[in-house]
């Protein structure tokens, strides 16, 4: 019986293609794929510290890099390992074939502008609007493989962008949307999701099958298994991800619509699992900007500068100071990821009329994750308790629809995550 | 009085970007060539040291990579350069603006093909065939600096392709053409063009001003200061060259057409000086193919395959054996650099039919250039009356109308050099 020929998306990240050795690995595994009979494309990620060093160099320059010459820069780590990847498919293919060398064409190595990934131009945080699939569907249709390199697009200017970090995970769902392929494998160092981060909780179990929507919300859990925004692309166009090992072959997490969650839960315990993970990401830094004015676009006026700049604002307080002489005066208090300090506190100042600024660094957030819980009132306050019990004081609180956040101080992370773990009987 | 402005394109190579502090550097020396009324385009080399090791991390996988990922791959580190250096400047004249950032553009990063630098497809030996000035003159009127990587450009089909090893220079001056530029300046980690190597001799004396012709001949000396492509491309299109340190301020070498020489001669002796130089190359390799056959085609057939990939073949020497069995039968002998070893067994070995092939490494070149030596036909015989006095045999012998070559045992390099550099008078 044949095997219906199936179109794969297969992204490898920076630890898979880490060294020469795995690069020939991914080479290996690719051809393989191919010879069971599935049509395959490759998406890449830089080599594993290549991303680091780059940055290393452009901030020893400036610290607040310039957009257009920090794109450029980093695109250059996939290039790299494009190159490398192919290169050892060609070798690779043209070794079995007993010709020594460069007769038959069996990879191509492909940048973004050579494909077409057209993005807006916020660089470092580009969005992709357009993919022109018309070489790799004939790249495809003639065996050969395409080997893209992640992480980067181009302009409507040909500017190089790239989309941020993590970003090959977006390129790889994107290109599987665009190719309407039927599956998208993103190969990482871990063997899928976890109910939480195995570095900071010994009993953190792989979860088989999760919904887009809990996925996003764990998507920053400490392993990084998955860019955040790969998986809204993911859920929109309905790309069935698989976030699997590539250094084994066992089945990873898929990643799936809630129908199709459902259909499997039926024949477990639909009701039963509330909480599927608990999510922890370091180096926050709370911003809380003290006496902003009373002007009613104020906050507004704040948010959209840093939107501009492309700072993704995670956790957003706002409250008007009641005692002292700063009757009501607006204090406004909002937290972002370490790496974009510099910018903020650049674009607060460039801003102007922000208040007083006090920024609160070496935070913590952790949160639970699961979709029903918006019907189980008891999910909160059993988090609350659980982490007073572990004597962790609540800096902040924030919730959603399928996630409770609370702001800790950084050192209390991991007993935090390990409390939550276990209170919300993950173990098992 | 002021200076009438000038448009200047000046080339960094390998060293003079080989750190951020000479990053930094190179960026200081285009803003302060900017202030003083000139316009300024930039054209970089990868960081030294870079290409080798992408070069390694192919040959790891392969030790004749497939070229198309060869080229993409090792273009990344001429794009790497380009982004450095434009984020360099743009931060200094931000910094001197006293706008700490990223207000206005002083500077913009370019690679081969943001800038239509067309080629044609002989992967890691382009040629280039075309560029697009109309990006590069829109910058430049509005005082940007355009940042170009150099050593890179695109085929028709939007494929990465290479210039060759030095191939920057050649990107330099072809843009300098195009722009029709006043001056080329080749910013290297020698202060100008020498008699000879001074590591082999110490001797060696700087010279202020050299033809085209005599420095295509020494463009292989020791030093490597310049591509040989991109010193013809200069003469052809008549681009002044002005060959100089990127650590020094004081004038370096002047390449230049013969007129120009002549003009400049006439001041001086005209006639004394015959030998301007002694080139020496390392690392050479003699193939001699024994028995070739006796077609007509034969050697036709060896150098067009040669040619097909590329290589570049030096010396040649064709003779017909005339004692043993195999009468009749061609022997043919040539050089090629050591780097282009492997390719060379590689095309031999498919083509077939080329007798037995007999590989003579760890060979030198020595050879003495001068554009009046044809009418000195004393020279050659100096030439080989030194090398004799100094106990070194001869292999091979090529001459052209301003250059005599010796094959010579590559341990007996630097004796070579030096008793030539002293026989032929240029000490003083």
């Amino acid at each position: 019986m044949q095997k219906r020929m199936a179109l794969v998306v297969q992204k490898f990240g920076g630890t898979s293609v880490g060294s020469i050795e795995r690069i020939q690995h991914v080479a290996r595994w690719a051809l393989e794929s191919q010879a069971r009979g599935d049509q395959v494309v490759l998406v890449v990620s830089a080599m594993s510290g290549e991303t680091n060093r780059l940055v290393g160099l452009a901030q020893q320059i400036n610290p607040v890099p310039y957009s257009r010459e920090y794109d450029m820069l980093i695109a250059s780590g996939e290039q790299v390992a494009c190159g490398l990847v192919s290169l050892a498919i060609n070798t690779l293919a043209g070794s079995r074939a007993g010709s020594g060398g460069s007769s038959t064409e069996k990879a191509r190595p492909l940048l973004g502008h050579q494909i077409g990934i057209l993005t807006d131009s916020v660089f470092s945080k580009a969005r992709i609007q357009k993919i022109d699939t018309r070489l790799l569907e004939s790249l495809i249709a003639r065996g050969i493989i395409p080997v893209i390199a992640g992480f980067q697009g181009v302009d409507a200017e040909q500017n190089i962008t790239t989309l941020g970090r993590g970003g090959s995970d977006t390129s790889a769902v994107a290109i599987a949307a665009a190719l309407k392929a039927d599956d998208c494998e993103i190969y990482t160092d871990v063997d899928g999701v976890y109910t939480t981060d195995p570095r900071l909780c010994p009993g953190a179990r792989k979860v088989d099958r999760i919904s887009y929507e809990e996925m996003m919300e764990l998507a920053s859990l400490g392993a990084k298994v998955l860019q955040i925004r790969s998986v809204e692309l993911a859920a929109k166009y309905k790309v069935p991800l698989h976030v699997r090992s590539s250094f084994s072959p066992v089945e990873g997490t898929r990643v799936v619509s809630m129908e199709e969650m459902a259909r499997h839960m039926k024949e477990s315990s639909m009701e039963k699992v509330v909480v599927v993970g608990v999510a922890a990401d370091p180096a926050q830094v709370k911003f809380r900007l003290q006496g902003l004015g009373d002007r009613p676009d104020a906050a507004a006026r704040v948010f959209n500068a840093l939107a501009k700049a492309a700072i993704v604002v995670d956790v957003i307080v706002q409250d008007t100071a009641q005692s002292s002489g700063e009757q009501g005066q607006l204090n406004l208090s909002f937290t972002v990821g370490e790496s974009d300090r510099l910018l903020v506190r650049d674009v607060l100042q460039r801003l102007g009329e922000v208040g007083t600024v006090v920024e609160d660094p070496g935070l913590a957030k952790v949160s639970v994750v699961g979709v029903g819980m918006q019907h189980h009132p008891g999910v909160a306050s059993r988090m609350f308790g659980l982490l007073a019990e572990a004597g962790i004081r609540i800096r902040l609180i924030s919730t959603s629809e399928i996630k409770i956040s609370c702001l800790i101080d950084g050192d209390k992370m991991k007993a935090a995550v390990q409390a939550l773990h276990q209170g919300f009987g993950l173990e098992d």
